[in-house]
């Protein structure tokens, strides 16, 4: 009952990993870990209470096909895990466990966790794209080219103009992200109604140190508001979308009767079951896909947010599943495009070629400033952030 | 790296075997034996070599993880499936695997085949929802209760015509999708540009022994026709949709201030993690929870109509990640909806309450004729197809 | 404030009539017209009531702006159209104006008048697109070209194929529109709660009645139950689909550097504001423009599905406008494409070019047996219905 | 073949405005004015010439129908309207007009000046919201009430964190939009093939100065770079999400059984054409309809990402239309509630005696530093960006 053949050729074995079982497990224990050292911290809990549910924790062996069996008939996978929890713990401080919290608290700070490590994760083989084009943009800046516009020949181009373009909508799009997860990607800790109750008084700064320990920020309970999961999905989407910009404009370009850049050769890869003569864009295939799906990924996540009341039915229920599949399909896609951009294989001889048969002259315009330009802006200090 | 966590508890197990690795792999193996072996029946191929073959695919094992590894690679699952199938033959022998066909004719074959399985598979589920809440619409045809519109109550109705519209869009959505799988879910044989070359001109007769043996229609190819499975996955979305109608009406209706209906009391379901006195709607939250995924994904598969050529790149290799999620969400829905329909609590006393308090007198029209007229068009005959 | 430059190019004028303001009041006033001569038919009213309600729906004028208005004010159209019919009435005649019925009934029973009409002028247009395409898609049946498949020179097929899989794309798309229009496009009339109170237990003769005068088929009340609208939106959407295959096919063959077809030469269409020289594949844009939009107008069509109770808030408000969209969007691109077919440009030079160049050979398999096949399926009588 | 009745009940009459032909019109023409100013400026055009087609501009009438269906016929508005603006002009002048630009630099430009304006008017309705609930959030900030969870009764909450809740949503969207609005509504200046050729190299300071001179940014060419549109319309899909979620809450705490809040009373608002007795809510139902539309438009948006090469075929074609129905959906939903939030009826009695009859307590945590952490944020000179 194993599905690799359906998620792994789309996604990365290392993204696979942030949204596995064993990580989302590790990041619901460790909330609930750090959730009673906060309580013991602010003195509503002895130490060691917290001590041993930490250890307890630390240990817990949980098989997740089982404990997904039993969240599929709870609703929920909290309420399991927090029974094995207990369960796992002395009597006296079984009772300890998960006070205060909700099953919602649980599965919006482990997803929250997962999309800042996914984020990091996708944003180093972003950056690898980033490494390998810019000096293709920078050497290529006022090699003149076939302009193509509606898909028609147009008027010359600085071939690095469109090379510029492609890194300027992913550092765009990157940052965009990075922003919205630094803005929104919160603990979540309101507890049954989102009112903190049952933390006597301390929730704000209980809530606090549960985001410290579990390196999110702090914020107010959101379980009913997910503004901040949609911005996170549309600028996930929107990586996607910018990733296959670069794809689009490979594949036309490897087109045989074209021919101005290829994907790299390798062994392996862009094969044909039925001709041996072949060289798929195999590379540009996977970011495409990517982005035939991610759209549609989003529009269901923004459907959520008119989530009823005080934390909704069926709306966050559908964010997880939908968030994961956006940044696997962002890693695939990113991963592909880098292996692409750092062996991609331009041909001057062809781009001279086309050029002259179009008949179009050499006039580049400001090529060379526009790359300049679109460089300089993918190097900005504000885009760190 | 497993994904129980994320995809189980919106799914059935039955539907995750469908299509998880193992039957996917079979089904590729059992298009390459029947493509041999009806090469063999036209006498292209030496029975011999057939029966060898379809051996080695009733034979080979192959592990997923690996394979997707190299799927990954490749671009497309049949390269190295079709590798290890040629390596797992004699050498005379091999050269005969696949002859004639294309990776794609594997991949949509396959996906057809698990389409057929799951379509047969969702009937049931749904067959058991129509079983359980037939008798009730019947017996609740008269009994008044309070209509509401835009949530707001209206005048009155009989109870039963609110089952019997569920059961009627059920049903006709269901209807719907059982008559675009017996369109649509074709075999593919085409080979590698769609014009059945390499098949000594009886790719037609040879594409109807192949349907034959693996339960399908014959059809034209459709490499890059891709019309049936975009109807077969808004049929799916369509029939998600009238679950969620079901699930929607009866966790309003489960309001505590409103309590005319509530799901049934099972152990373990439903529960809270932060309350223990509550009964969460948990079946409607699968269900309505795959509504809001559901019109996203069959978005992505419409946007893939417009595939480059004779086989599109992106298009195609993203319906079959979808169209498993739809199947998938659509069986978690069907199965939980059915656990809610044999079960569920008709409070005839709070129905009564809330018609008397809403002052609208007892008039509920032609509430009988309309619950028999639904009744009646579920059990056509023109549904069985 | 009229809006002409953002819908007209997307759409064609007959279909903006369609869905205009006239026709939309035109056939709400239908619908109020008939249904009280169907309760004249029934002994409920007196035909001379009848008469003269009729008579005020044939004369009355309304400026749609201020009924828009108002209908914005009210929240639905029927209020102030009905309380306008019933000022243009005898007063003694007013109070037996929209007896029985709901402002739902009215607006579904108008968007399905305007859903069977918009069906109809769009089976026109495609039909001229199968009458053109055809005869090319036979002279080129043997046609040697190259066959291209991922975006890459892939093995030779007969040129006509290409246009046949076209063909029956389309014709596959418009049969299963045709159908569900056939099964879904049906009178709605149910009353305020749906259970067809007020009419004296001749609710269903009335519906069928009404249904019959207007040129729709007669149905149970489906205001909760949207199944039948989803169904239409997606096979709109599939045939938008589908018209953007050929455009997309088309499109890419228009490249320069390709060159096998182009888009007839049209004074005054696919020019450049820049470059005189350019001949722009401009209905293939407006074929491709819809099929970006589409998807997403059936998704939000498919979100709707789980309408709460009997009639619910916001879902079916929000199916008519995109519902409109999506027929506006596929008679714009029909008609483009219906130009585009009848003067499609086909290079036999270069197809020969380009296919002695890949160096592929000429065997077309079973291209010109494929031909046949799919034009004979779109010849077939079961795709009258 | 006006569409009054289609798209006034969901938007408001400013903001069609906004996208209507005249606003259309005039935004392109302010772009070709700006342009050859800006030339004269720099030394390339005679000031006097940069007066005369300013003029030009400034008293031109165009027919928008007559317009719209030249511009249906060339594939683009810019050519008719450059046409016809040329012939206003004398003839040494007209070679003039659109010198350096592409028909996308118009449409693009006038598009990013209508998002402007559109984001201003729709700041205004939504700070009505705000203000509107504030001193209701604050009031009500320790009003217990029944905490709502997965539609099931749960635990108390102040009746005050609810209505900062929305108000945290809404301004957080409304936040993200004006953030994006500033960031990416851009002036687009870049030719043909988008290298700026034909401005004497200038092409930079002369963007520069367009772009000063229409209120907007300016940026390096980003024809086929739409990273910012597809950020924009994300963006505004979420502020219609988070007016929505506040919608739903409305119309589910109005249930007649529950009853503790109601829309205004307004005369003609909210009536039934059947039951004079209803109040539905209105408001909630045009923001809810909104929200059904709004994520497939975004999905759409998002589709066009991938656009080919330096300017694409129907991705950007797409954006116009389905951006301004997102503009003309958020602002109908802002629109209407405001008009909700400004009469908003809290009915207190209700409040209690739900809360009594739930049975659980009266806990309310710590609602009141929520209600003043939510509304503090919401003052942050931060959102003021």
């Amino acid at each position: 009952m194993s599905d690799w053949l359906r998620t792994r050729p789309a996604a990365t074995p290392a993204m696979l990993a942030v949204f596995g079982d064993h990580a989302t497990i590790a990041h619901a224990l460790a909330f609930e870990a750090a959730l009673v050292r906060a309580q013991a911290t602010e003195g509503l809990v002895e130490p060691a209470i917290a001590d041993a549910i930490g250890a307890a924790c630390a240990t817990l062996e949980i098989d997740p096909a089982t404990l997904a069996d039993e969240a599929a008939l709870a609703g929920t996978l909290a309420i399991p895990l927090v029974a094995r929890l207990r369960a796992a713990c002395p009597p006296d401080v079984a009772r300890w466990v998960h006070v205060g919290a909700t099953s919602q608290d649980v599965a919006d700070t482990a997803l929250m966790s997962q999309v800042r490590a996914a984020t990091a994760l996708l944003a180093a083989d972003v950056a690898r794209i980033g490494a390998a084009l810019a000096p293709l943009a920078d050497r290529h800046a006022t090699t003149p080219a076939v302009g193509r516009t509606l898909l028609q020949d147009a008027l010359p181009i600085g071939f690095g103009v469109r090379i510029a373009q492609w890194m300027a909508g992913i550092d765009d799009a990157m940052h965009g992200l990075a922003r919205d997860v630094g803005a929104h990607a919160t603990v979540q800790l309101g507890g049954a109604a989102g009112t903190r109750a049952g933390l006597d008084g301390k929730g704000s700064t209980i809530a606090a140190h549960v985001a410290r320990s579990l390196g999110l920020a702090s914020a107010a309970p959101w379980h009913g508001r997910r503004t901040g999961t949609a911005a996170i999905a549309s600028s996930t989407g929107i990586v996607i979308g910018a990733l296959a910009k670069m794809a689009r404009d490979i594949s036309l370009l490897a087109q045989n009767q074209i021919g101005e850049t290829r994907e790299p050769a390798i062994a392996g890869r862009g094969g044909s079951s039925a001709m041996a003569h072949k060289r798929n864009p195999t590379g540009c295939q996977v970011a495409l896909a990517a982005h035939y799906r991610a759209p549609g990924l989003v529009a269901g996540i923004l459907s959520g947010l008119a989530a009823e009341e005080e934390r909704g039915l069926g709306g966050w229920q559908a964010e997880g599943p939908a968030l994961a599949d956006l940044f696997l399909l962002a890693a695939g896609s990113a991963a592909a495009m880098a292996v692409v951009a750092e062996g991609l294989d331009i041909d001057r001889d062809a781009i001279a070629r086309n050029l002259a048969a179009a008949g179009i002259g050499t006039d580049i315009g400001e090529s060379e400033a526009i790359v300049a330009a679109l460089l300089a802006a993918t190097r900005a200090p504000h885009r760190q952030g």
